[in-house]
């Protein structure tokens, strides 16, 4: 490992200076994202608008850096960063829940580097904690370094920077013409005194240096000279402190985007009063406290206790504000939030209806918003009913249904139902000459995206989805009440459609992935690539759709065909040739994305899919595999405390296991509510809370505290052998604990 | 001086290693385009198509590395950037006409750096020579490493990169689904057996080190690793070579951008034979040495003699094929047209054809082309009459006048001719209040661009530069003959618009810019700021606007005005506040491009329009002041050997007199006209060769060579008094040299 966690401040820390790749936390709030490597290096993005979401605000590589200079010999190094890979005493980086610490010692100095973002402005905190170690004074500088991005329209000559007088700090303006941007201003402040400053790479680092050894820092004092027409500016600030032995001193320092030097004013002066710093991240951890109390699980695996209880959610909670950071995908979004509906009920409300103001009249809606990318995608309507089930389940709130939505494209508005029902009806209006759904411009698996543009070709896995998703809409209209009738017309659609897929996709071991516009199969045994996929085969024992024995059989053929050292593969074998009857999936390198990697959201399906099999032992080794702890890929570079869109599968040619893209995935959510809620077991309905273990041979016992409508349940799950649910000393008749009073506390005896 | 010339090889040797900035030199064909710093640094593009001028394929920043490796050892350096500043024995970087060298010797080794780019393929040819000085043999490793950008869509997971056998080089693969842009490959291959080599930057230079110290180079060969999605990937050989004492060996490398690993082979089959290399730089050379025997001067002045006769050349050259790199400004070619009309006949007459092309047909042309910028800048057809006059004259072929061109809104397709006149009727008939020549979205000072859009704002420049363009126009039809009656007509139009801009716009010692939308006046004493314009001024003597003391007086007030040390600005008082009333230029910074710089380009007009006043030592002072060696701006950072396109002006804020962006501007063509017609005197007119000097005090005596319409004029201009022109012996009635037979030389004597 590359450190370890500290539970007890739900911190993890990195100890490994040179990892793999550098490993990543995120700090946000609605308007402001930073994404930060152990150095502390990292790009920092402002929200202009939903349309512009990431304008760039930090540059990442030696974004922020903090030096010290003994100022008796003049020798300097960088305490975040360590370029010249000094023999520090100490390298730590604290990955918190909504801050940042890079802690580094060397020859008597200890530098506590942390970052947080205040809640409320478009801003990022820095607190630099100096203390001297030795046994004798020193006089020391340290000087800061920000990268600013100040050239938003990237012409030079709008932008100048100096220091500016009345606001006390740096300032970058780039007041320019025909903007809509009006977020021109940079500011850089310190509640300390500096001795000198720079704004001008030109001047700080110096045209022929590198940041290792900034040409700034061989004088006394920086230049305090402004500059303009500058492609790189930085803020740096010089103090020069004294410290006693043992002392420290603390300097704190507020960066962020402004309309006018009066805002940039305005906002220094609130976040750099005393304690602000500390008080927001306070702030931060009483609310992910909170988020952590809903759902508290303890196992014998210590890993999966601290990553459900803490982790996970965190994760989550990014999804939840920025979506996939580029973009809020419909799909994307509806998932999200059946992951986190339990902790954020009034964030899932809010965010199903923004999603459903993104349909399209015909009941499908648009691949992604905020922006928008319009690409004929079919599956979003089959993600709806899932997640208005599990936010009636959790809130037992039915008034959403008749909550009113737009459409994209379209003046008609009507309720969250209306909508529902009108995405299937796109789904089950909208099918091809073996009555599968037409696959238009792509599914879930949006990488094959050129088998379906002209309406020929038909998608079994998003068959199979519509298939779950009616299922789904039926539980809720028997939640409504009086809609038997809708109840049955509907079923037997969704019958004859269940015989179709099964009459024509059902091929031995597994399900095909659908029919092409050209009318050949992807997905099968005819195939001489990208024979099986994982998908169609986990999806059809969610949507129910055989047998208990041929569903088996499907995910034995997942075992015996997709399984590698690190998880499951999307689809085996991997395209090696571009293939336009397939799509953008197939010009991928073979074991990349979708083409063929351990891609963990379908890994994550397939843990559920093993629950509903009762293969409690296959999930839960599914979940190790994908671990970052996985002995057989111990090096992945995946964070321990994110999980990662995906790993390289065996067939990549290079770095096979490798895992390059981390935290911004629907994986989270997914594995979230696998773990919990299908491992575990135990998860919400409308009349109570289901308790449903499908714990590993080598567990005895667990225990879960769960707060539902309000009220506490503390479980403890036992196997005995023998099957009863005790709650408050009273045997349950079946397995649903009852919804209880708003505040009340129950003991939960479960044996299995 | 950060360097010397060697007149003998066209060389600039630039002997500074750390100049105020990088030095730069362009490489290029038609398609292909090398930006090269000092170091041999710098970006390298390909041209996909018309609209896409621009896809990186090399770089900047450690683009193009060089290490030269100890195997005894295991020591290592760089030989072109020296990022560690060792004491090296020599570094220098030799500017040539179509190459550029790096030249430094450490430690025994001397490493010659050479970068080509062949004229018929999308490459760049590196060739490197390494020559053991000391007086031992030695065994070294040559590392090079060319930063490929292969990751055409940003998409990494389609790129991967290996040794291709059969290519018998490096290839960088990026076949990418639904992309335009067939160049998916970048090769990169040498004529020598290479030891090992990288693909990956994250193997080569490593994910934790800088390009001073790469990874790669401390095991004792390169990792000989594939790679797949990579940021960013580098083309890294390491070549194994003993040398005895004084023992050179040549390493050829070939990097470039193909369809296919084929392409790849043919081109590098016929890159890397011996020999081509130095064919390629001959060629060149020698298309450099015909232009340049076009116009030979000799002056006291050895700086100008050089710059003049050689280097303002290759600039307009850039110019010529590349416009301004980003793209293709019609008054931009018109100009350049105008400036390589004598050494590129055939060049100019495509060019002015393109250009047309790009009229629209209300007689405005379109602001820019590949890529298009459709702006409704009203003074495209201003720039016509002089280009066609030039072109005319020079040639002596009328035939132009009758091609057909297209207009870019139209089916209509007319003559060059007609095009020309729809322009003239343009600006004639599209006048406002004061009966001057609407603004539109501005003219040559195209950062005055929010003064007409309304339709109601005039342009006093335009107004000028219109009366100018009706003269030239008369000149054309002279030429054409019979074409009194439109003459006397167009004149009397002419006369009507002069007499407006004299009665409405002439304000005591200047012209003002114009009238906004909003009926203010620009640059007059009632404003604030941005009160006296530059060019208003200049122009009004090219046009003969007044008699001769009124235009004096104009020019006094530039003189009083506009000067400072290192030339003349645009505009005074630079706007300090953003106006929408004006437009962009008054949101740059005060001091840059046309908010108050020295613009080089509008100086150019200035001196060209003291020659025509006969204010021959301003002429030449200002030619002196611009130059890099004007001791009171000696510092500016331009390249000895190439015009920038601006200087800060005295009022910029931070760095007054420094000069950012050389190369790419229209300065060159006017500089080069300014000095060899009209300082020099000698330029060509439709029956022959007009000899005018207007030399400065301090020279007595000068010579020209210049060859027109085939027959060369060595021609040597005396100051004794008397005026008398002698051609092969006999005195000429005037000073008109007379066209005489192709192929023919001719001694000419001028006195005056």
């Amino acid at each position: 490992m590359t450190g370890y966690f500290n539970d007890l401040k739900k911190e993890y820390v990195i100890t490994e200076m040179r990892p793999r790749r550098p490993l990543l936390n995120y700090l946000w709030n609605e308007t402001f994202l930073a994404e930060l490597s152990h150095f502390g290096f990292g790009e920092s993005f402002y929200r202009v608008s939903p349309l512009k979401r990431r304008r760039l605000i930090l540059t990442g590589d030696a974004g922020r850096m903090v030096y010290i200079k003994d100022r008796q010999t003049g020798e300097f190094y960088d305490a975040n960063r360590n370029y010249k890979n000094y023999d520090f005493k100490k390298h730590e980086c604290h990955v918190g829940i909504g801050y940042h610490n890079v802690i580094s010692e060397y020859k008597g100095v200890e530098v506590d580097f942390g970052i947080t973002i205040p809640q409320e402005y478009s801003a990022e905190l820095w607190q630099i904690k100096v203390r001297n170690t030795a046994d004798c004074a020193k006089k020391i500088s340290v000087i800061t370094s920000g990268r600013v991005a100040a050239n938003v329209t990237g012409h030079w000559a709008y932008g100048h920077a100096n220091f500016d007088q009345n606001l006390g700090g740096l300032y970058f303006s780039h007041d320019a013409y025909d903007v809509e941007d009006l977020y021109e201003g940079i500011f850089f402040k310190a509640d300390t005194k500096h001795s000198s400053y720079d704004v001008g790479t030109v001047n700080f680092k110096g045209l022929y240096n590198e940041w290792a050894e900034p040409q700034g820092l061989k004088s006394e004092q920086l230049s305090c000279l402004g500059m303009s027409f500058e492609e790189n500016y930085c803020a740096a600030l010089q103090f020069d402190l004294d410290l006693e032995p043992n002392e420290e001193k603390v300097i704190n320092i507020a960066l962020g985007v402004v309309r006018s030097r009066e805002e940039a004013k305005e906002i220094t002066d609130k976040c750099l009063v005393k304690g602000f710093y500390e008080d927001t991240i306070k702030g931060i951890k009483a609310e992910a406290d909170r988020m952590d109390s809903v759902y508290t699980l303890k196992t014998p695996d210590e890993y999966l206790n601290t990553t459900t209880n803490t982790w996970l959610k965190r994760q989550i909670s990014l999804g939840k504000t920025w979506g996939r950071v580029y973009g809020k995908g419909f799909r994307d979004v509806m998932q999200d939030v059946a992951g986190m509906a339990s902790f954020d009920i009034e964030m899932a409300r809010k965010k199903i209806k923004v999603c459903l103001d993104h349909m399209r009249i015909n009941g499908n809606p648009i691949r992604q918003f905020e922006p928008i990318n319009n690409e004929p995608y079919h599956d979003g309507a089959s993600w709806v009913p899932a997640t208005i089930l599990v936010y009636l389940n959790e809130s037992g709130d039915l008034s959403i249904l008749d909550e009113k939505c737009k459409y994209i494209d379209s003046d008609v508005q009507d309720s969250v139902f209306d909508h529902m029902y009108r995405g299937l009806r796109f789904l089950l209006d909208n099918r091809g000459k073996h009555n599968l759904v037409l696959w238009g411009g792509g599914d879930w698996n949006d990488s094959i995206n050129n088998v379906g543009y002209k309406l020929i070709g038909e998608s079994v896995w998003l068959s199979i989805a519509t298939v779950k998703a009616i299922t789904e809409f039926c539980k809720i209209l028997e939640i409504m009440g009086g809609k038997e009738e809708m109840i049955a017309s509907i079923t037997k659609e969704k019958e004859i459609l269940k015989a179709a897929i099964i009459e024509h996709a059902l091929e031995d071991d597994r399900f095909i992935y659908g029919f092409n516009d050209w009318g050949e199969k992807v997905g099968s045994e005819d195939n001489k690539e990208g024979k099986h996929y994982l998908n169609p085969q986990t999806w059809a024992v969610l949507a129910d759709m055989l047998d208990y024995d041929s569903l088996q059989k499907l995910m034995n053929g997942v075992e015996q065909k997709l399984k590698c050292d690190f998880g499951y593969v999307q689809c085996a074998p991997a395209y090696s040739k571009k293939d336009l009857h397939i799509g953008r999936m197939a010009y991928f390198i073979p074991g990349g994305y979708e083409n063929g990697s351990v891609y963990n959201h379908g890994v994550t399906f397939k843990i559920v899919a093993d629950c509903m099999l009762k293969n409690a032992d296959r999930a839960y080794e599914t979940v190790k595999m994908i671990r970052c702890d996985n002995p057989k890929n111990a090096d992945s570079g995946v964070e321990p405390y994110a999980v990662s869109n995906m790993y390289f599968g065996p067939q990549e040619a290079n770095r096979p296991g490798y895992a390059p893209c981390s935290w911004i995935t629907g994986t989270a959510g997914w594995l979230y509510r696998g773990i919990t809620e299908y491992i575990m077991g135990v998860r919400s309905e409308f009349n109570g809370l289901r308790i449903d273990p499908c714990l590993p041979s080598e567990w005895q016992e667990v225990e879960v505290s769960r707060i539902h409508r309000g009220a506490t349940y503390n479980i403890t799950i036992k196997k005995t052998g023998v099957k009863s649910v005790v709650m408050d000393g009273k045997t349950l008749d079946g397995n649903l604990l009852p919804i209880t009073e708003k505040g009340s506390v129950h003991t939960v005896e479960v044996t299995y």
